[in-house]
């Protein structure tokens, strides 16, 4: 009998990572991400993520006051063969479960280390010891398998709450595979309805200034639902529908709404990044690309090579940090320099002309500023960035004013220098 | 009066992270792995990281519980301007505390926006309320002000539990700076005794192999202790020595046996990165460096960018990503490529001869390789990389080849030419 038969649906979930690497700050929790990202789209809420250390009190404890207030407890972590690694032992005993040896698991731990060609060491035959009546998760990709059982719990008025506990092992690499393998299929049987999702990616708009133009969807909003997510110099909005039976499409009219009111704002629904979206209508235009770098030393440049096949659309850029290398490479003139400076609408509008003319390409944009934390003035500040972008049909410069660290100003100036672009495309 | 003024020694914290972005695993709780190393470097034990939604019941209980459990709760996020954003109001009241409107922060909400030249929202005007009595911690990245306040709770037998919440803002670009500038200087007069680390930064040698090389110093670790750190492409050691009382020195004897194993290995002992090793090296030679990148397409460039004042010796770079670029911009011949190609020692070498002469460097790095995953063959596979470097007394090129996807060898490869120039400056 599978632990879902007689079980109910699953309508609240928590998570519980084991690991006194994480509560180091040794090992960023990934896990939790994963198996959070994985109940969403199995529709089940998740109400808290928790990590405690390699200490059996404060483990039992967390694990009884996460059981007492949800359907479902996913564990990652503490399986391995050492002294330190004591999940599976102390959620047996919270759950008044004791451990069995199994013969199976232990022949599986067996053959992986015949399969590596590592001897093993006696140590690992703790691993094949799993509480009694659980479903075993077999580990496809390591040595310590996996388990689920359930824990009882007691209000203290008779009332019984049942928990189901899924033990998996903490590298990712054996706990994605197991979730993907064992436990989605046995969740998905306990679950009343699933959820979808769609990304807005916006830019040139602040995260108040979007929330300002659609704050009554945000506050109307039942099914589905609407969140902002705020990332470095960009703003993103996640549309989110429950369908619970048939096929149904409540997200079509929102995205409908937002784009109405952000206009080309929105440069994309869907998953690709800023650079992707720039090479797409490059290579949709069969057209090419170059830069001239200044505060950005690079970063402009960096953000398209990171695009697989972008050498269709990407020829290649001068970064031209000293004043001599826009004098000698991209035919600034010294004259220019010497009267309006390197940051200066002028010394912009010449660098993207001469990278254009120098390498020979379609489209060219230039960044000329100031990243701080030195180099300001009352007339010229630290954050004050100019762009202009240059094709057959013309050149152009914007001002922007940018704040924050020397990171942040260069991030948002790659952005907004990516972000004329795309118009100029569009 | 500040917090700390007549506060106890802090004896364990936990850290509350709260979003539900992060519940449903759209974002990653970097946060908590941050504030967790910055607790240990104090000395300070954490003992839970927790992560709740926007939802002020559940962030409610969840404060109170950590409070009762610990002497420091470390909150990030829901300091934003949205009706989302519930941490100040909600901890406020569970400490009992009224939020009051402060006009300094309210002053320097409305500087940011002036430095930024955008609108301010009305909205923004509720992070300028905070709870009375708090130390108010300035947000030098963004609108949002941090806060420092305690929170008494009562075991029910008349003993009071004092516990020192401190609120950050969910952005690490905000919650980092803020740490650094206010949290760190204030918690460091609460700590028992203090930890002090030395951190050992190596290239070119992997992590096993590094960590086999001082095994014997890993088995017998006391006080130092000796943990590795794996990032990637890069290794490093962290040595911590806890100092009781007076001026202790465990780490030098500790670093001198790494040195004779790992000589020139280790670049650097202490915070910098590779890029800020290699730019002092350069500032002390009064040396000038430009590179021509080609698979980088500008990451080393930006590395370089990264680094405030590194105009004094970084000129420029051409990102050669079309042939055309390499053959008009540095010269490189069209016979070599077309007999060699462009991903071969001759064409690196051209183009490093070809970029210290077009820009007038004392040195010249190029990197050409073939980063994938298409455009590899037999001969030539995805990971092949040749750097060549050139100064006055002449040019060498190497050959490598790196494993992992397309991001880790750009990575790779941009690492081993700033070694390879770290090398030839020594």
């Amino acid at each position: 009998m599978s632990v879902s038969d007689s079980l109910p649906p699953i309508t609240s979930a928590e998570i519980l990572a084991v690991g006194t690497e994480l509560l180091m700050g040794h090992t960023v929790n990934t896990n939790a991400s994963y198996l959070a990202r994985q109940l969403a789209l199995l529709g089940i809420p998740s109400y808290r993520q928790v990590v405690v250390g390699d200490n059996p009190e404060r483990l039992r404890a967390q694990i009884l006051d996460s059981a007492r207030r949800s359907d479902l407890l996913l564990l990652s972590g503490g399986l391995g063969p050492t002294a330190d690694d004591i999940t599976m032992k102390v959620a047996a005993e919270a759950a008044g479960r004791t451990l069995v040896f199994d013969e199976t698991s232990y022949e599986a731990i067996l053959d992986y280390f015949a399969k590596t060609k590592r001897s093993m060491c006696l140590i690992n035959r703790k691993q094949a010891m799993l509480p009694e009546g659980c479903v075993i998760l077999p580990n496809t990709n390591g040595t310590a398998p996996g388990a689920s059982f359930t824990l009882e719990t007691n209000d203290g008025q008779g009332q019984i709450h049942i928990c189901t506990l899924i033990l998996l092992p903490g590298p990712p690499s054996e706990l994605v595979p197991m979730f993907e393998l064992s436990v989605q299929p046995m969740l998905a049987t306990r679950t009343p309805y699933q959820l979808r999702s769609a990304f807005v990616r916006l830019i040139g708009i602040g995260e108040s200034a979007a929330e300002d133009k659609i704050q009554d969807l945000i506050d109307n909003q039942t099914n589905p639902t609407i969140a902002p997510y705020a990332a470095e110099g960009e703003c993103m909005f996640r549309i989110t529908e429950r369908i619970d039976k048939e096929e149904q499409d409540l997200i079509s009219p929102v995205l409908e709404i937002f784009r109405e009111r952000f206009g080309k704002h929105i440069y994309e629904v869907g998953t690709r990044t800023l650079p992707e979206v720039v090479v797409d209508l490059l290579k949709a235009r069969g057209a090419t690309v170059s830069f001239a770098e200044s505060c950005t030393a690079g970063m402009i440049s960096a953000s398209l090579g990171d695009i697989p096949g972008v050498s269709d659309v990407f020829m290649g850029s001068v970064v031209s940090y000293d004043n001599r290398i826009k004098e000698n490479v991209l035919g600034v003139w010294n004259e220019t320099l010497e009267s309006h400076g390197a940051v200066s609408p002028q010394c912009a509008l010449e660098m993207a002309a001469g990278v254009r003319a120098r390498l020979g390409t379609d489209y060219a944009v230039s960044v000329t500023g100031i990243a701080g934390p030195g180099g300001g003035s009352e007339e010229k500040p630290v954050g004050l960035v100019y762009i202009a972008i240059c094709d057959a049909s013309g050149i152009t410069v914007e001002e922007f004013h940018f704040a924050g660290n020397r990171a942040r100003i260069r991030r948002n100036a790659m952005l907004s220098a990516l972000d004329l672009l795309r118009m100029r495309l569009l």
